[in-house]
């Protein structure tokens, strides 16, 4: 059975401003915190409580339809074979405790591993970034313009300062080189939001040296849409199934910083 | 003549609102930019119109009053006597430039040395953070809450990753230490949004090795009024004449940084 994408799009963003509502009203009361991996990965009840939300509407509305969440709520996923929605219920969620700003729901709807259908929105700044593969990216109603290529030394890029200062990380040296070569670096602690504003040109790359499939899922179908382009940092395709490293940015930027930091020879 | 600060407040802020406006509109035709001190210290011709509106609608208005401007409109000052406006026109020049998003407009207005008056536009998300010494510090029109302490292990810290990989800043290994010790870190790329999202609860502290007063005049002004701290590195009043190393924070997350990390003795 065929899926009709913009009404897949249509039917996420109802789904995602009611979210929001939920998260919005949880400032009200104290939020429950856990942690996950480490005592900086934290979780909360709200988002369990929203990617539950997310499953049951897909459950109930795409009965025949995937599911891969941040949270685990749902069965494991083997393979990307049918549709799939891919969601972080709350990306950001140290901003989410901390700041109550800067966070964001990410849905990526990808059918047999080709994204269709991405949707990131930053609740507080109230910024909805869409796109439906083939039709343009979008923020709220304001169609996203195809990227205008920068020289690497003009670039501003999104990369956590933890990446420079990480004995175990073995990508510190040449990104430490990186940050001292382009013109500036921001880090606001979504990647999805980072993702967003790279399709928006308020970045011109972003990078992680380990980012999940739900972080990035909905963030592909949008710079799909601009014309930028992502992947892991020998270059190779994004797995959607693994964390692994990654960085995406407009197309020179992308390729020069992979040969000349961060590919195989270095 | 004593000032009412409470009108100087709506009259700054009522200019601030007709700047933006100025500010918002160049985004529809090029913009003019050179280079300061660097290839990335950035002006441009907007930063310039917006210091000389506020210049000369303050010389109108107060002709009494004294004027610091970024870009170097008015006389240079020799000291802090009198009513002084420190004026940002657009902080966070090169977002400005790049992003067309978190930039803002700083006013602090001081009384022989005491500030009296803050207020921070962040202009494209319209938030405006705001103070009258001695009467709260507001976000719009809501009221800031005084801040709640957290450890430092748990803390956000507003830090430019370049601060970490830039070899002659005798501040590196410090810095790089706490990066490594706190939660998390943050970028913005305007010292003035970042302070005030220490006094809104969204950092825990903010640092820079090399900040001016125009920079963080208006935020002192916040950061006072919920019950945050600023200092140089050494833990000394600010010149607010001169550039030097700038932190704020929370009571505790400032006295533990600079005992800890950047005092004489590290």
């Amino acid at each position: 059975m065929s899926n009709d994408w913009c009404e897949i799009e249509k039917v996420a963003k109802s789904w995602i401003y009611e979210a929001a509502q939920i998260i919005k009203s949880s400032f009200a009361s104290s939020i429950h915190i856990e942690t996950k991996s480490n005592p900086n990965d934290l979780v909360t009840e709200v988002d369990k409580a929203i990617e539950s939300f997310f499953y049951h509407k897909i459950k109930e509305a795409f009965p025949e339809h995937f599911f891969l969440g941040e949270e685990g709520i749902a069965e494991e996923l083997q393979s990307l074979k049918g549709t799939v929605w891919l969601i972080d219920p709350i990306d950001g969620t140290m901003n989410f405790i901390h700041q109550k700003y800067n966070f964001a729901i990410s849905i990526g709807v990808y059918q047999d591993g080709i994204g269709m259908v991405g949707l990131i929105y930053d609740v507080m700044a109230d910024e909805l970034f869409h796109a439906v593969r083939g039709k343009g990216a979008f923020l709220n109603e304001e169609p996203l313009v195809p990227v205008k290529e920068r020289p690497v030394e003009e670039a501003i890029i999104g990369i956590n300062a933890r990446w420079l200062i990480e004995g175990r990380n073995p990508y510190r040296n040449p990104l430490s080189a990186l940050v001292r070569d382009v013109r500036g670096t921001r880090s606001i602690g979504s990647a999805a939001i980072e993702l967003a504003y790279l399709a928006a040109d308020r970045l011109d790359g972003y990078i992680s040296v380990k980012l999940s499939p739900w972080d990035y899922a909905a963030g592909l179908v949008l710079l799909e849409e601009v014309g930028c382009r992502a992947s892991n940092f020998q270059g190779d395709r994004l797995s959607l199934l693994e964390p692994g490293t990654f960085i995406a940015g407009k197309p020179h930027v992308h390729k020069e910083i992979i040969s000349l930091y961060l590919g195989e020879d270095h």
